[in-house]
């Protein structure tokens, strides 16, 4: 009993400290772990599953709009990260650069990339020439660096894992297109699969992306109120093409500019998963993106037959991401320890199970328990998946909506952000000032420019100015 | 027509020039460009796709065998290296250095990874404390960078793509099983996905991996007859535990060294694809690893009711991966750029095939024209993919089989590596001088002391005194 304790000691409170708690589940669950390395973490098979999943969906939805994968270099070349001004000075302040290859110095220095746009400039200057190489609709699956002072598990950290898509096209409307129906896919997912609601928008000026004409966000609300942005999509128009003079001949002969996109996600988003769904007793996972969906937890296991049928049970449900927990640890240490990693369902299965022919289901988040028969368990099972799913996208939603909050004047934006933490809802005379004066006095920064505008009122909730737009505002990771 | 002639045109033949017949190939079948970092090649969509089906089948493969997948960081600190002096002497000379972050010099320099045991080592001996926590069987697929002089695409590049599973045991026993079952695992995924038949073995001290105990590997042979070694498996005994401290209590409550293991397959392994079964058309990929298994070429496209033939066709054949080639290149060009790309069928229909009710099926690798049924489809497409993909193992054997020599003496050694490029299986005493001098006087490399061992004679191939063991010896890529 003493090793449980532990377990469930190892926890803060959330609402006691929400960062100790986290830091306390990402450990504890063992998704992670601390290198030697300052500010790079090691996923662990916890962790690392959890962004397999989200490959193998996101990976299927890029495919399917007709995204190839491909893998470009992880080094770039200093001249050729200045090719574009704005570009440079957004990332060069924050690359690891390598300057030494086996013995000797480098003649040029090289970044570790923080992200990929000018290796795929270079690519499509060589390889596009003809409007029937268009368009082209590239992303890789790897990992990018970028060296920041301040680092967390998932949310910042000097090294992490992501997918960056890179498309060219021939028209600024098809690039439009696709910035937008990129973006579409990680909030469909997020919704989906992550049951994570999302607030669509477009970046203030301020915010965008170095080197994009717009930069598109999902932003999504933690359960401390504190918003993170899940996901981007920008497009570049021909900024980037005329720095890397990529041109192609149409079909009336004359040489164009291509017009570009990128749009990327990253393991941030497994972050998002664990403060979204999380409670005091660990991570909360939501069923589609579980690496294990249901753990089978024999009861008195020493007892004859028990164990047999725990994995006559696993064959049963086939359809699902089982596991039997056959190790010789007590059922009530498996239970915290399933319930500290997330997994959906446990099943309770003892001889007093069997002799009535029957087994225990208890759900993750609300801790329900449903016997049901053994005859019916493929059915019993899903059902509990598909709704514990649903909920919570509900409870998310709901949490969010119940922490948005809308302010007229400055007063009440001040209060709302100061007292009750969430987002803000308030208009915006489009000036950078306001958004500087709104930060300093607030802490809070513009979120996005959502697609759903709604009036909040005529004039700037800063300066009383006429407002331009509707923003969401919030204190953000 | 010009344009038919340029593809043609492009490579170079086999026989005239195999390693131009190689560079050709890669380009043309747009497997790889070039990139602005010397040695650094870019995986374009089709070279990509390939390495995504190997992932797949062998990560599977890895699964069925307990194997768990992981990250851990790009970098290591210098001083981690220098932790295990034989492995750092390997591998110091051939390393990039991030000497600065962001503005900053860095306090330690790090190198890029060329493997990671001392990040995996460093990562044990935190989280392995008792018997309960072993073993411990991580992989990850990552990329890795070693700083060659000379590089060749897939073959020897600086940066490159692979998996490094790294594994960590109670006992010796333990570790030299799962080093010989992981060997085993990419040996038969190379047979049976890859069509390329295996010698599995036992490097010599001179060639095993800085640090290791033991290394074994999988060698194929090319077209051109010479060595590729294909992926190797490690077994470091406890070498490194000792160097980084990874102890376990057992369950006599005594410390004990783990034994561990690591087994890595890379990139490398498309170069053999090309150079087992490539032919003066281009590639011929076999029909389990290839992204496109079927392309079907609609003849006569702009015909009434072909396209939607064309359509209804690859609904029927969803078993397979199958596209339509419905371009508005000509069917020659088509037909040259899918053989280019090496993809294991084509299927011709146009308006004469449909009244007849029948498609010809073209196989890649013997050029056979096969008209089936369109009632019977799938069997036919089975069939031949089956067909196709036994008969190219059962050719690279013969062809491997037909290339390797014995070889008693020192002079008949010569002759067979200056006449005829292949494998020598000669005898070795077990000396170091011995293997230097057959490397200085002939260019061949021990490849590796097979499982299967022949007596070829009594006495060691080069010095005449008393033979130890039979060894396989070829020059090597």
């Amino acid at each position: 009993m003493a090793k449980e304790k532990k377990l469930v000691e190892a926890i803060t409170s959330m609402e006691e400290d929400f960062a100790q708690w986290y830091t306390d589940v990402v450990k504890k669950a063992e998704l992670i772990d601390y290198s030697s390395i300052r500010g790079c973490m090691i996923l662990r098979p916890n962790g690392y599953a959890i962004w397999e999943n989200i490959q193998k969906e996101l990976d299927r939805r890029f495919k399917e709009t007709g995204v190839e994968n491909v893998y470009l270099p992880m080094f770039i070349p200093e001249s050729l990260l200045q090719k574009e001004k704005d570009h440079v000075e957004g990332f060069a302040p924050e690359v690891a650069w390598v300057t030494h290859g086996g013995l000797e110095p480098l003649q040029e220095r090289l970044c570790v990339r923080p992200t990929s746009e000018t290796l795929f400039c270079d690519l499509y200057s060589n390889i596009i020439q003809s409007y029937r190489d268009l368009p082209k609709l590239y992303n890789q699956w790897c990992s990018v660096v970028r060296w920041e002072k301040t680092t967390r598990p998932f949310l910042r950290s000097m090294e992490f894992l992501w997918q960056e898509g890179h498309t060219a096209h021939a028209t600024a409307e098809e690039a439009e297109e696709r910035t937008i129906q990129m973006l579409n896919v990680y909030s469909d997912f997020c919704e989906q699969v992550l049951a994570i609601p999302m607030i669509k928008g477009r970046k203030t000026d301020k915010e965008k992306f170095a080197g994009a004409h717009s930069t598109y966000t999902i932003e999504a609300m933690m359960h401390d109120g504190k918003a993170l942005q899940s996901g981007t999509s920008h497009n570049f128009g021909d900024g980037f093409a005329r720095a890397f003079d990529i041109q192609y001949t149409d079909k009336d002969n004359t040489l164009q500019y291509v017009h570009q996109t990128s749009w990327g996600l990253s393991t941030r988003i497994i972050g998002a998963i664990i403060m979204v769904h999380g409670d005091d007793s660990g991570l909360v996972l939501p069923p589609r993106i579980a690496p294990v969906q249901v753990m089978i937890t024999p009861i008195a296991q020493h007892k004859e037959g028990v164990l047999g049928k725990a994995f006559e049970l696993k064959e049963k449900l086939g359809a699902f991401r089982v596991k039997v927990d056959d190790s010789d640890k007590s059922p009530g240490w498996k239970f915290s320890e399933q319930e500290m990693r997330g997994i959906p369902i446990r099943i309770e299965i003892g001889p007093k199970d069997m002799e009535a022919n029957q087994a225990v289901i208890v759900r993750r988040d609300t801790r329900e328990k449903i016997a049901a028969s053994l005859d019916n368990m493929e059915a019993a099972v899903g059902e509990v998946l598909d709704s514990m799913q649903e909920e919570m996208l509900k409870r998310a939603r709901e949490h969010r909506d119940t922490h948005t909050y809308s302010a007229a004047g400055f007063e009440e934006f001040k209060e709302a952000v100061a007292g009750r933490p969430g987002f803000v809802k308030a208009m915006w005379c489009g000036d950078r000032a306001c958004e500087d004066t709104i930060k300093e006095q607030t802490g809070a920064t513009s979120r996005c420019i959502p697609f759903k505008q709604e009036e909040i009122a005529d004039t700037c909730v800063c300066c009383g100015k006429k407002a331009k737009t509707m923003v969401y505002w919030g204190k953000a990771y």
